[in-house]
């Protein structure tokens, strides 16, 4: 299919077409970047939530029942749930995530778990571009969903227009989050399992934290005490993320975040274009043969170089 | 300091210099690759070892026995605990490493805990500098601890020449180690605590798998039941490792994994260099005007191809 036709058919709200797109986006296929740019002037209407929290925090049930709330609104939701590809706990995580699924014979809603093995720019990028094209699509709502265990993770959550960490009264150690640069990130703080022994203690010390940062002055993020499970809380949480909005419309950080993010995308686009460039040089007959050599006297520094050096090879 | 000042006092073994280098290596510091240069015919004969599994298997309690067994054999040792920035268990992971300070009196162990915030080339690229700098200043055996928990990782235990993957009754689920692409980066297998009840049951699944798997032929990685706490079976990993070095140099694996590994450099060379232009590019006056412009009319790809075909931006 040619790049316009994809592009026709994503704008279109093609589901099969929209699925399509994202799978190239994460294989990395080169071939969805004409389509991306295409659809990039389509994009930018629909608002994006990040929700993150360490695992068995509930965010998969929380992510459920807010798409709920919107589709009951009359919203086209989108969700990307972002695979860390952990080794060790990929599992439980897409366990976890089968909690959406009710949704999954609704064509307003589209729910997609991506990991990023084929795209060099890595999960960010990967995630960007999938969030651009339901945006494109016609998903006024798009929610992206990591599991807080990464320096990636954190990228990821940089991309949304209001962050919301989820805690529990197990998990929600407010040492932790502030030393962690959680503080940072979270426009939003849910307290989950807000029927648990220690919830209100978490509450008042995530309170006590927010109080003493001025991380996104004027805002100051409002810690909502939640159960997913269930249903308490939802309706507070979703009008604070219309609060939050609202703010930062006000205060001109929407706008300031979204230009951190175009020079964050233009960044990623020159550095994921020298790594295919360098990928096919790499193969090339002459740079083979000095790889062949004995490892301990390749300098790679004189390699790259020569790769740098190369017209066509480290240019567009 | 003169980079060859810096890197004649690390080939010297001056664990100053050595700490310095490698927080230059974590910073990103562009004023380290002189240094790493020119350390590289230096570097090569020691031995590189990798260990990660599940936060909680025990690597720490583990690193340390290893530790301890080498440095009784008169071999000087490294360690590099990969930090994986974590919001949410960073605090745990720390407080693990603690377990090896025991050797920090000990000059012929050299431990650091690392990040890599400010290294374009993320985790792998530090590591491979930081592990470089070991061997250069005389260590004989290195150790690269990571918690398995994403792509980074993953990425981090290829620098390895052998791959220890530990396991517990706890979280030694094999389900989950052959869904992972654990079984293609596992050189050897450690059931951890084994005095636990289970310990029998993942220690006949674990070598059912490694049966069934052809990853490393001729090499089929040993399981090796081991209490890193009371300190039984590790005479025993010491011996596997030992016949696994031998086996990759016999087969010729050796060779080949470290010409994979200068393959690799090279792209992180080029991909890092490409980074730090494109981030000076960014800051250009031509360039700062036209992402002033309204955030949804700017195009990215227009932008990077302009950075990409400017003469000095791209090249070397």
């Amino acid at each position: 299919m040619a790049a316009s036709d994809l592009a026709a058919r994503v704008a279109g709200g093609d589901v099969r077409a929209l699925a399509r797109a994202i799978r190239m986006v994460e294989d990395g296929d080169p071939a969805i970047d004409p389509v991306i740019r295409e659809l990039r002037s389509r994009a930018g209407s629909g608002r994006l939530l990040g929700v993150t929290g360490p695992p068995g925090s509930g965010k998969s049930t929380l992510s459920d029942r807010l798409i709920a709330h919107w589709r009951h609104d009359g919203h086209r939701v989108g969700v990307i749930a972002v695979d860390p590809s952990s080794p060790f706990s990929g599992g439980a995580i897409l366990g976890d995530r089968v909690r959406m699924q009710r949704h999954a014979t609704d064509s307003g809603v589209f729910i997609r778990s991506m990991a990023a093995r084929g795209h060099l720019g890595g999960l960010a990028s990967a995630a960007r571009e999938a969030v651009r094209l339901l945006d494109a699509s016609g998903r006024d709502r798009t929610l992206i969903e990591t599991v807080g265990v990464g320096q990636s993770e954190l990228e990821v959550m940089q991309l949304a227009d209001t962050v919301i960490v989820v805690t529990t009264p197990a998990t929600g150690d407010s040492v932790q989050i502030s030393k962690a640069g959680i503080l940072e990130i979270a426009d939003i703080f849910v307290v989950n399992k807000a029927d648990l022994p220690g919830a209100p203690k978490v509450y008042r010390e995530l309170k006590d934290l927010v109080r003493q940062t001025k991380a996104h002055a004027p805002w100051v993020p409002p810690v909502i005490q939640v159960s997913a499970q269930e249903g308490t809380g939802i309706d507070e949480l979703v009008a604070d993320i219309d609060k939050h909005t609202e703010s930062m419309e006000g205060s001109g950080e929407l706008e300031r975040r979204r230009r951190e993010r175009v020079r964050a995308e233009v960044e990623a686009i020159v550095v994921e274009r020298a790594a295919r460039r360098v990928r096919a040089a790499l193969d090339d007959e002459s740079m083979r043969a000095a790889l062949a050599d004995d490892p301990g006297s390749v300098d790679p520094y004189a390699l790259a170089e020569r790769i740098l050096n190369t017209d066509g090879a480290a240019r567009g």
